[in-house]
């Protein structure tokens, strides 16, 4: 082991429930889980802030969050320590998204799904690691310590800070684009423009779909057509009886990114889909869906698909497509040791369209 | 036109809504719609009694019957004479299924996916004929007049009254089957072992899946076990949560055959599927479908598809497995004469597997 990797960790982390529900955090240190020749030791160089910080630090999911809590699991940085049974070496620049280790084992996992793990995705914060029963950290910090199976080596050309964000919020749209059949000869439209979407405009396009964007008002206009998608494309979905008949059957795919319950199913989303089309969740809502009728989910054999993050196979394969289409998260980087202020911005939705602390 | 082929053709009317409520039928002559040279005449062979006759000849779906109606869509028979536009000559066998014309310039319709004609599906009976206005009516008769381009030539070792069947139950399974990845190395579940189910057994035996029935008692076992599900697949799935807690994420597809709204989709269907797994529904619940949260449905990457029977390209695809894999309907003949009490023994559930009308 490297000297100069420390015994503790340092990060930010909200110590107990009331901090964290004011996104106050605070330099603080811990002893990392027990070594394994399976993980790698990160020296973490930025960290995206993803919406599930927001949640997790204010204790605001159904499984309650573990404190003291360092989040953050937008992560890249360069490999000090490299176990034995990874394929990592000292050096290497990684990233590792929203989880941090898995079985390893099964099938999932040997095809580099690991999100959809048979024994549990683990967290890359908040996941409890096997093997020593510890509870992991995340990347608002100096070091952290992960599984090298679920960090994956970064193209030379993407740079780090605006490569952080494809761990996530990046995977999290790709996975179920390819899975659903996006291309070339699709149109796909993309419902919510912020820190998942602006990403899943750019992948669609790379991927060689017409792309569109839904919105609630043309503020966005501008940034969309920079992101791929053409003025004309620029959807104004407020008045959902009239979106849905103006463009009636016109898409392929639609991916919802952002995760309000109360979703006009029937009103809306359905009747823009033509026949074999495909609506991807992306969000979690908190509430049930709204009850429907299977009209058009039988009458135009359509597919309702929820999606959760994605693998490292998934995370490699956007790793080459953003490299070759110049996919780049659009960011704003913040000092590491401001988490806070950026948390709280975040929260006030102000971030366009993804903050990246920097150490 | 061959001397041969009457003027008028005559088959099993319900007259009225009345006589329709009682499944009552008698011969009635009707003028086919206007000869065009897309179409084919058909000397019918046999045709097989599906659940949708039940409910059109008894007014019991949303859009209202229009009487005098002749049902039937499961037609084997023998083209009398062959639009030129067609690829059909004077003899050759054919089977007609739910769906009698398309726009034949569409995507879909270009792919032989007709069912997901742009301009909409065009039904066997009550569909409108877009070239002279007239209603359609259906293989209780002696000839029907259809499109040529949905009449699809059946394989010389398949038994006209066994494959009846296939053109609507057994494509409704097929196409979804295929559509969401049946094959060697998945687990399906087939809900419901009736009409649909027992041609599903079969079909995704033959795809290579490994195939499951899930029944509310024992009563079909015996029958299960000889369409391709062994015995120890069988699945009384009466007790909701013992079922969910023992084959929990056993499934990669559930294929729901029956049309009841009231699903346990959070309490089973969801639980048994395997993470990226897929729920297909066929049927039509005429309900809403209950509300559910979305924690299964995004956590575990699953799919809920509808689908709406199949088209030529799908027959034909099923038809090569039916012929190599010895796919058979399960039928009871009935001579067309008496219809009327098929279609009773029909709606009563005495069906094992399906009733097939000859002529």
């Amino acid at each position: 082991m490297s000297s100069s990797i420390p015994e503790q960790f340092t990060g930010y982390a909200a110590l107990d429930e009331a901090r964290g529900k004011k996104f106050e955090v605070e330099r603080w240190s811990y002893t990392p889980k027990k070594w394994s020749e399976n993980d790698v030791d990160i020296k973490i160089e930025c960290c995206g802030i993803c919406g599930s910080d927001c949640h997790t630090i204010t204790n605001g999911w159904p499984s309650p969050t573990s404190y003291p809590a360092i989040v953050g699991h937008e992560i890249i940085g360069t490999v000090v320590r490299a176990g034995s049974n990874t394929t990592h070496k000292v050096g290497d620049r990684v990233g590792v998204g929203a989880q941090g280790a898995c079985c390893q084992e099964c099938d999932f996992c040997q095809k580099g799904l690991e999100s959809q793990c048979a024994k549990g995705m683990i967290g890359t914060y908040q996941g409890r690691f096997p093997d020593d029963g510890s509870i992991a950290q995340g990347g608002y910090a100096e070091y952290t310590r992960q599984q090298g199976k679920l960090a994956v080596k970064l193209p030379e050309h993407l740079d780090s800070a605006e490569a952080a964000p494809l761990m996530c919020a990046g995977v999290t749209v790709f996975a179920p684009l390819k899975r659903h059949g996006c291309g070339p000869g699709k149109k796909v439209g993309v419902i919510g423009i912020g820190g998942l979407g602006h990403l899943a405009l750019q992948i669609a396009s790379a991927m060689g779909a017409e792309v569109y964007a839904l919105s609630h008002s043309d503020s966005k206009k501008a940034d969309a057509e920079k992101l791929g998608c053409p003025p004309e494309n620029f959807i104004i979905a407020k008045d959902v009886k009239e979106t849905a008949k103006k463009y009636n059957k016109h898409f392929d795919i639609l991916i919802n990114t952002s995760s309000g319950a109360d979703m006009p199913l029937e009103t809306l989303y359905f009747p823009l889909l033509n026949n074999l089309g495909a609506l991807i969740l992306c969000g979690l809502p908190e509430d049930k869906l709204p009850a429907f009728y299977c009209q058009q989910l039988v009458g135009k054999s359509l597919t309702l698909a929820g999606s959760l993050i994605g693998g490292t196979s998934e995370i490699k394969e956007l790793f080459e497509l953003a490299d070759k289409h110049n996919i780049r998260a659009w960011i704003e980087k913040r000092p590491m040791a401001e988490a806070q202020k950026a948390l709280e911005d975040m929260e006030a939705g102000k971030s366009r369209y993804r903050y990246v602390l920097m150490n």
